[in-house]
């Protein structure tokens, strides 16, 4: 999840140190109207990967803002005072009024987590935690607290410097040698439980938000500005005592996403995609053909742009299977008996069988890329859909079921060259319709649902793969090098990978 | 939870009779209106323990509803074809469309509450399950599903009898035989893990409805009636597509409650009381000084009637203990402090350390008493309350405290006469308002939320006592007595019953 916390952002110091003063004041003057106002409070929750800078960030927060009003927990082991009560006692007790800001460094979320990476729970007994957690902070969200939780994320090799660095300094070697996850020795630990602790509890209630903080400039205006927006929102409203659940906008400072990052030069000349095209080809025939693959089905999944060569791509995968073991679905409007149903039914019903193979051409992510832009869903059902879809995977997935999906990526003149194309070709002229126009009109809403759609589905068991598409021969190898990969990863280990 | 489903109703086979043809009629109609409108489609869910006529339950409703639009699902074994498939696929497949009914004997629930009682699954794996058929069902009724979930109760020497009476029959001995959870062999393990589910699965817009099913006629027509007013209150909304969250009302059919149940004539008379009194003082105090207490805390809760004398008991309870290790915590008003924080804070903030006594003179449930019926919070804040207060109390439990709640319940002419008293004795006239007597016109309001509460927070860690008050000996021996077990218990087993 939140593939874009994996982008290394690039903000230079002249340009931080350029918006870094109006940012302070304005943080301060949000938090006198807050104050003044008292009619709820702010609950900011800061935790992260090790080396990713948290103390950094509770030392800009403490310098920013007005500390009679504004206090920073970072609860280590419990006192005497505490260890007598329940566990929460100690967070009860340090909960801020309203009109106050309380930012936890240690949280509620510190005990369960250290716990799953140091393997000390299963999935199970870390779930059980969280869900107590879930349903605390739907309590303050009722009670009208606004909250904001911070994970901050950084790279597996920036880490390693970072913390090469914090070792070498006297003054900040502690924070490595008394880090309870072992100094970056889990790293592949901690990503997996940060993911399930926010699945389970990103709400739009109380949402968490990741920041890749290689580039501190970056992690600072981006935690600054969200807090700032998220309370002035707040404050803006006329009954501002109201719990909200409107979910949290988290400024864009560079305008960077997972799509814009994508390299689209990538090509492949014509022979090498020959061989290559063979090659996998021949794997993916091999693979399915396995023993092993008796106790699977795959689920591919294509989406992408309009003329982003999904069509194609699909024919490349099927050629030499066995046509009485897989379908190509494609969907058209829902038929009665399936508007009927809820949405996910029409998508059930077409799930493969054991050592089959089910094609989607366009999928059940309609709901949060079409239906969401053009409107034809309402956005609390489209918002809902991302758990759900989640749910859904996770369900195949745990059924043995191997779950591929795609984003065929283009830009805009490609796009363009591609239609045209299509005009001037009698035989795939019906492959344009006025409906492709129109959504290019819609190109920026429709990346940002990608972009949303990426970060709240890419899960362990399903991720997705973005492929750079404006070369079709490029696209088509990476879809099926990345299927063959995928294939393999699962059937070696003879279940998902934990 | 749901105390009330304790109670063996005795409605007798005349009335009965007079009841099921209208019944019948209205349901038929009801689901005709149903078909007709295609705007919903609705999923009773039936489940329960063994003995307790779930497979009648079923015959009854193909007997009454047009089986064209209403389907029975007794779902077992996963055939070859679902076997392929994940798991909920056999339920998706089988969703009642909009305008039909799908009555699921063996749903979702059957695998998950099998794998507990036969303890193939812990606590967390089991909760983690449940919360898996959270989401679904949140689904379900976000796409318009009327859900109903029906837990069928029956007392243990009821279901002795009734078992016997099913093993001594050709036709029926199957059902005992191939029972999966024994044929009546875990009684407490099933009552237990249907509390946990019910807990965590109980919600407005998927609510469990436990019927008592000792008085069959009873069932059948709280069962039907439930049914009627759910489909036709839903029908009869102008955009009855559209979800609800609406709590379901289910029809009292004979007014009986567990207040209505208590036998208020229970007395004891002064030689026996003053006994009776001294031997439950010293044994308290005998066991708050074992060392096995140092690692719990107590805390008392008492609510009840007003004049119901909670005050006379608590100074019996406190009358030999040390000053020291106990304070008694009464609640006007909340501060300028406790009014800028969540409801619960005042309490948590009052939490007695280890080794110590907490009693509370009214309590957190003035939330869903006094504020629920003189509509001092919104109807949505009390409904979360319950779960909320659930949590809280779980949080104690988990951390040793050891919580002990009575519920003092006088009748109204009791209550009468002793307000009359108060006024007639001047130092008692203080305890004397026009509250009081305010409170007194909404006894009826007052009686349902009371056993709304017990439903809702009696549970395995914090049980609720119902004592019978209208003689004050009576009460006060039957609060010291319970207080005494309750702690042995604990300290017995020197961690919380699992």
């Amino acid at each position: 999840m939140f593939e874009s916390s994996r982008i290394a952002h690039d903000i230079d110091r002249d340009r931080f140190e350029r918006q870094l003063p109006k940012l302070r004041t304005d943080l301060l003057e949000a938090q006198f109207d807050l104050i003044e106002a008292r009619t709820f409070p702010v609950i900011l929750v800061v935790a992260g990967m090790e080396g990713s800078g948290v103390v950094d960030a509770l030392t800009n927060a403490s310098e920013v803002l007005d500390t009679r009003h504004a206090t920073t927990w970072a609860l280590a082991a419990p006192t005497e005072e505490e260890s007598e009560r329940p566990r929460m006692w100690r967070y009860w007790r340090t909960l801020p009024p309203k009109g106050d800001i309380g930012i936890y460094a240690g949280s509620w979320y510190t005990t369960p987590l250290t716990g799953r990476i140091l393997e000390q729970h299963d999935e199970a007994g870390f779930e059980q935690e969280l869900q107590a957690i879930k349903r605390f902070e739907a309590m303050l969200a009722a009670e009208g607290a606004l909250i904001l939780k911070f994970w901050l994320t950084i790279g597996r090799k920036a880490q390693e410097k970072r913390l090469k660095k914090l070792k070498s300094d006297d003054r900040t070697r502690w924070r490595v040698e008394e880090s309870p996850w072992g100094g970056g020795k889990r790293y592949r630990q901690v990503e997996r439980a940060a993911e399930q602790m926010m699945r389970i509890t990103h709400t739009d209630h109380a949402p968490w938000i990741p920041v890749n903080t290689e580039n501190p400039y970056y992690r600072s205006l981006t935690v600054g500005l969200t807090i700032l927006d998220a309370i002035n929102t707040r404050l803006a409203r006329p009954d501002a005592e109201q719990p909200v659940s409107a979910p949290v906008k988290v400024p864009a400072v560079d305008g960077r996403t997972v799509l814009t990052d994508l390299d689209l030069s990538l090509r492949l000349d014509k022979p090498d995609y020959k061989k290559q095209l063979a090659k996998y080809q021949d794997r993916l025939n091999e693979l399915v053909w396995k023993k092993k693959f008796r106790k699977h089905s795959l689920v591919l999944v294509f989406e992408g742009n309009d003329a982003a060569g999904k069509g194609g791509s699909i024919r490349r995968v099927t050629r030499f299977l066995d046509p009485r073991r897989y379908r190509v679905h494609q969907f058209a409007a829902p038929t009665d008996e399936e508007k009927a149903q809820p949405y996910l039914w029409r998508f059930w019903r077409r799930l493969p069988r054991r050592n089959h193979i089910g094609i989607f051409d366009r999928s059940w992510y309609g709901r949060v890329l079409v239906e969401r832009v053009e409107g034809f869903c309402s956005e609390a059902d489209w918002r809902r859909a991302y758990g759900e879809i989640n749910d859904f995977e996770q369900e195949m997935s745990d059924a043995g079921v191997i779950v591929i999906k795609f984003w065929l990526s283009i830009d805009q003149d490609e796009q363009m060259k591609r239609f045209r194309a299509r005009e001037q070709t009698g035989y795939k002229r019906y492959k344009i319709t006025d409906e492709d126009w129109r959504n290019r009109d819609r190109w920026d809403e429709y990346s940002q649902a990608v972009c949303d759609m990426v970060d709240n589905t890419s899960t362990r068991e399903a991720p997705w793969t973005l492929v750079e598409a404006n070369d079709k021969y490029y696209a088509r190898v990476k879809v099926l090098k990345t299927i063959c990969e995928q294939i393999e990863q699962r059937l070696g280990s003879g279940k998902r990978k934990k």
